[in-house]
């Protein structure tokens, strides 16, 4: 059994991690930190833990949750970890972060998108950036792990194996989002009340949203060259579920065949990942509530064309999900452990 | 044409009546008052608007208002409208107000209800509970109209029949009802966030909601005596839209067909309340976005109970709606100028 | 190991079951019949179980899953069940039903309600209701479960302790229940479109629905005399949950907190039983995706009654998930295996 | 007045029909013509129009027909309305259409996508695509409408001013939308039920769906060259609205507020299309109910592509909206009568 706490356990991503590692097998879950419910049962916030998780919220202390945890799980606001990350890890705790903080390479994009001054290089340069299909040696070891943005995972998840097949227009990456409501956290804000989003459908943060520089670094890691992408998120009414609808310009004469195959390959170990049978594609309902991240592929012959469909549910494979993935990696077990659930479909 | 203004036109209820009245055929919109968006074009904060009613909000000025309208409607919280509307009276303004404030034949019950002291009692003498199908000819001749509870129209509306003909047993009254989230207006709080309301169902208030006293009057004074029921009020995840299941037990051996003659004879001559056919029932989206109320009744001979199941729109018959209703008695027009509009159902 | 085959298996009830059974470490899934998708793979069907259960649909042999099977879990029609049942019996199978077939301690009662002839007595006389909470004694050595319908789980596991104490007057019963649309189960019906019921809130069945028989059977046999009650369904835009709200008359002059304390005691070793703190209630979200059943109370001075309401996921604790609890029972292991987990709540 | 028919009352684009003419100050309504409810009231079907039009719905009689009714609008599939049309233009009837029979300028085409022979090329060559922005000078003396599709009124309203202007590579169109369930209709269809849909995103048709053709055939009359894109559709979880998301290479360097000027300019005079401000953006909810389509624009100099978004009611401005529109036109009364009413956007 690994002891583990939570900073900032009492947001969405904070419920889901405690959801899923109440019930997880090496994992003891010691302090929940939410200094907005000191006190407070976190079964008395979330009622659907009642008997399943009763911890009560503490203060942060970290100096205590450093003795007693060989890892923390932070979910806060950019600006709330980078003060408190720096001294856990010096007192030896290894940390997964759910801030866009140390996803960056260079920091300089991270400091122009976020809009202000990165601290940290040096632990920045440590940082792994949490997706293990495409960095699990490095996440094995790390001690400090970037969990991914969820737009990024189910973006770079659906473009890595055409961009290592060389069979895309680099030029030409137009990626069209859809998000659950989670996606934007707990919040206390008209344009996130019910009234404003039931039976609503809108695009936002048009050419602006902050995910596109953390698509196009990995993307353009993949490649080899620097890639500049059309990123385009929308908010559709139910509150967990990711689907983005991804066109490209083919750069090879290859049918859907071809595609399926290469994709096929490319994810033939991954526990999470499933590509789509011919013909068939990913729908929010087949990963919600699952870590799974399902992508299909069509080729438009009229207009020489890849469409790339790639769903996962934001709270799972698209944040706490992939944390515990990382996590797992990271205590030497079975990736999967604990997260190998279906969900419901219905 | 009439000048009307609105007071508090930027909630949900003011949203709907500007709806209403951009398009009613003796109604000129002159102030839409709204002190949080000040200088804002009203189809810049709700752009369905757009091209329909491009009045800029304005702050409160109620001398420039009182000369320039005939008419003002408020839709404010309680303590607000009631510092308001005495100097709108007394420069000679015919007022409809939103609030609970003036709904109360007895002072004192709204003193305990609301818990605070009543500082208007003359003025609530002169006020008239504006719901038409009970004080058509007092509504007529008001100055100060009182608009009804969403809950008390379609509780009220439908026991009246019931209660006129001595049919049930006063003391069993129980009122089951489900209201849309958009009865609790608009508002950054968590509690009424999209992720928190989508999907679930609560009861809330048991034993202790405000509209209680509200209902039981009226019942009270149909009856010709003290009634005090069960109400029990549960939020459904959509916007608009109320239903309440209404059990009582009964006084007489009448069949489902008997009671249906006596609602139909009760309401025959109103334009707003339907009388469901036999075996038929109300269902929220035969009424959503009009202002009828639909009611419909079935005896159940194995326990000699009545089932009543009445349904509106919160935003209609059960506040603006019903507001406008007044208003066309109070200049004298047909009642249902510029509301006799179905809903979309689908 | 155990081996177990589903008939049915493609309904809500039947993707539910192979969802929990997949990951049950204790069961092997055999054969999942349905006749209408033989050959095809059950994740063909239901895509979130691709990876988890790729199992082929059959068709139905009842002797190769005699051969095969300790255990069937049968999700069809009253109709159908009862034809395949007696010879599983026969053959040694231990059976689960979802109809409503072997629910009726008196034969005469389903007869009456479900307008047909039972032709199976004797099997009947042998059948367990399998409400654990109830009857756990006889399902351990049951051979033939009739798994409770969803609104008898919720409505009589909220009145059985207040029944036991004698604390209410047993004629004044009311029932007043919400469900979310899976409970219709699986079909190709208009009235369960999409756009006939999103946005929409009805009651239906007043006074006739099948399941008054089924709660009435049970309160009366825990009361010791005959009940009748009201019980009043409705459909809310959900895909799963259940809420009941019930009104009695009190017979005893008793608090809030007691009548929570005998509540806490009577379900106080019930790992599926969650009692809500004083001044909390039950919320259809709270339950969803798990097996629990949540249950508050409140006391309304006013007019002497007890409000309790309940809630449950109707395809787990109000199907499939009661199922399995009794299934564990059967099997001679812990209870809540492999459903001792809680519902995602965002 | 006019006299007016539906034939095919009684599907979805019917009830908005029979919704919005019920108070049209111009017309009256004469027969509704559903084989599946002949008998049946029109209000006993959808009750939200009880008291508004409670017309019996009648079988089809083409001559009765033809006698009491100078217009006659026909809400069927492709294959039903090719069978009466030609004989009500016969008898003088001016006929609006909403199949796709009559819409293609090539009939080869249609042949092709709908697969299928085209029997009535002489009538085709009469009809008038139904489109006021476009071919408002032939739709007033047309006597033959084909109301455009839901999916391409949407498109080429968004992209007409960007190909007029010549500002756009017109090989690099790519459409991206999103439909609201009762585009596909009234239907028992398992894949359309409420289960199968709440809470759910999906593409679907990728590269294949037939209103691309549509698009293609108006698109490339404004351009006066063949075009070819891609189109991509998906379901969202609301009962009515689209919303596309369009992205096209620019073949100019304009800015935003060039694009926007130019937008202004060619809509000035349009009575529902709606441009939206400098940095706002159209969503679903602020034109469901109306028959409005609003459009925004923005351009992403990093990537040199503009992103158009286009949005409205599938029902209205998507079908029955518009064939209101055209009917005005025909009927030689202002185009907007009856039809100028804002949505609730709550």
């Amino acid at each position: 059994m690994v002891n583990l706490s939570i900073i900032g356990a009492t947001g969405y991503v904070g419920l889901e991690l405690v959801r899923i590692l109440s019930t997880h097998p090496n994992i003891r879950l010691v302090k929940l930190v939410s200094q907005s419910y000191v006190g407070k049962k976190f079964s008395d916030l979330y009622p659907s833990l009642r008997g399943i998780c009763d911890i009560e919220c503490s203060a942060l202390n970290i100096h205590e949750i450093a003795e007693s945890s060989e890892f923390v799980i932070t979910a806060l606001p950019h600006d709330a970890s980078k003060d408190i990350i720096p001294t856990l890890i010096q007192l030896g705790v290894k940390v997964i972060d759910h801030s866009a903080h140390f996803r960056y390479k260079d920091v300089s994009v991270y400091e122009s998108v976020y809009k202000t001054t990165h601290e940290l290089p040096e632990l920045q340069a440590q940082a792994v950036y949490g997706m293990p299909e495409l960095y699990r040696n490095q996440i094995k070891d790390a001690t400090l792990i970037a969990d991914p943005g969820c737009y990024p995972t189910c973006s770079i998840l659906g473009l890595a194996p055409a961009i290592k097949a060389n069979m895309i227009d680099l030029s030409s990456i137009i990626i069209n989002a859809v998000s659950g409501v989670s996606g934007a956290g707990r919040k206390a804000d008209v344009d996130y009340s019910f009234c404003e989003l039931d039976d609503n459908f809108k695009a936002y943060g048009i050419a602006t949203h902050r995910h596109t520089s953390e698509i196009e670094q990995e993307l353009s890691l993949l490649a080899g060259e620097a890639i500049t992408i059309s990123f385009t998120p929308h908010l559709a009414p139910f509150k967990r579920g990711m689907l983005a609808t991804i066109h490209v310009n083919l750069a090879k004469d290859v049918s859907t065949e071809e595609v399926l195959a290469c994709y096929q390959t490319y994810y033939k170990n991954e526990a999470f990942v499933r590509v789509m049978p011919l013909g068939t594609m990913p729908e929010v309902k087949h990963v919600r509530g699952s870590n799974f991240v399902d992508i299909g592929v069509m080729v438009d012959r009229r207009v020489n064309r890849l469409v790339i469909v790639s769903a996962l549910d934001n709270l799972l494979k698209g944040s706490a999900g992939q944390a515990v993935q990382a996590l797992n990696s990271m205590m030497g077990i079975d990736e999967s452990t604990g997260i190998k659930v279906p969900g419901t479909q219905i």
